[in-house]
């Protein structure tokens, strides 16, 4: 495998974290976001990944030779299929509904808002300042893991992880995303469910592994 | 099935759409997004939806009595793995990856920028006009759907749809986005090949009824 990856995006840091969970070797190809007018945005890698955007995943020993996927989850999916154990969805299709909702409340209502590229459009385009910015940041990372505390302390099926004792899907998406609150300073201290699901996930070399500060390209 | 749906949420649309073509009789339990101070953030409805969106599918005749399932691509995976036929997803895990990318594209990178609460951020704290919000819309809107474009034309796996000849996952989530695209009047010229899928959807009855003007709780 091959992951085109920004040591910093935190859906790179998904598939990371689930590679590593899998024991799936895998090499790093660094994209970098901001150089060079952001890599990502290149001609050359835009034949990859028309959206422009990070991780693209090369399966070089796919069924009809190399492969290109893209999408995070899609790529996560496809782990999932083609590497089973260890699983990282449960086996009941209500659970595997319950793990794949957390995924995508974090993929789709959490982390869009703040992307780079939007980001940007909110600076360049509408001129907001610093402050406004990080304050959009902060609103829909805490509100939306505030949801997400809600959901994961009234249901029976989190243990130590979201669902159960073992890591799934929704774990690989969980870190990433409180690794980006803290960085942007949100407040989590209401969030005893989800925070202490974070610390259990930062005890396995999966997720220390593929923590941003420990990539190739990782930087100060 | 009980499907708590607003008749013009795109994500509630691709999960009706998703029903039709499985040919699976719900009830739609219409929740206002604008009236009431917005009936999706009640406290009656977050009991079953903490996130204070739609859809919420509730099926009453799940494994273990009544189940709450939220986020609509995990209830559309959801339909798939307990009513199977007709598939919504190639079996072939490359395909299938392909499938959940172009989903994905459209459920994260397109659509959650343009939700209403987020386009409420932007005019109440953010305090841009009009003109400015629907130039943020319209960005988000045909720059992703221009990369989608491109993905989907220099694939060889898109045919009538999406992928191949039969709907999928991806083309439940491509024509709610068309929808929201053209009544926001986004320029949607220069994408043949989305557009010429969008058009052989509108044929089938599973997307018809689908539509926002055929929901019981249309509005003019």
């Amino acid at each position: 495998m091959k992951l085109y990856s920004y040591f910093r995006s935190s859906a790179s840091y998904r598939v990371r974290i689930a590679l590593n969970l899998k024991g799936m070797s895998y090499d790093t190809v660094p994209v970098h976001l901001l150089k060079h007018g952001g890599e990502q945005l290149s001609q050359m890698y835009r034949t990859l990944n028309s959206d422009g955007l990070v991780p693209t995943m090369v399966d070089d020993d796919a069924v009809d030779g190399q492969a290109v996927l893209t999408q995070s989850l899609a790529i996560l999916e496809y782990l999932e299929e083609i590497h089973p154990a260890p699983a990282l969805l449960p086996a009941a299709a209500l659970d595997r509904a319950f793990v794949r909702s957390i995924a995508l409340s974090i993929a789709c209502d959490i982390h869009p808002l703040n992307n780079l590229r939007v980001l940007r459009y909110l600076v360049h385009e509408l001129k907001i300042d610093e402050n406004a910015k990080n304050a959009w940041y902060r609103h829909w990372c805490e509100s939306g893991l505030a949801a997400l505390e809600v959901t994961l302390a009234r249901d029976g099926r989190p243990g130590k992880f979201c669902f159960g004792d073992t890591p799934t899907l929704a774990d690989c998406c969980l870190v990433p995303q409180i690794f980006n609150a803290q960085r942007l300073k949100c407040d989590l201290s209401a969030m005893p469910t989800v925070m202490g699901i974070y610390q259990n996930c930062q005890e396995l070399d999966a997720f220390i592994k593929a923590a941003p500060q420990n990539q190739p390209d990782a930087e100060a």
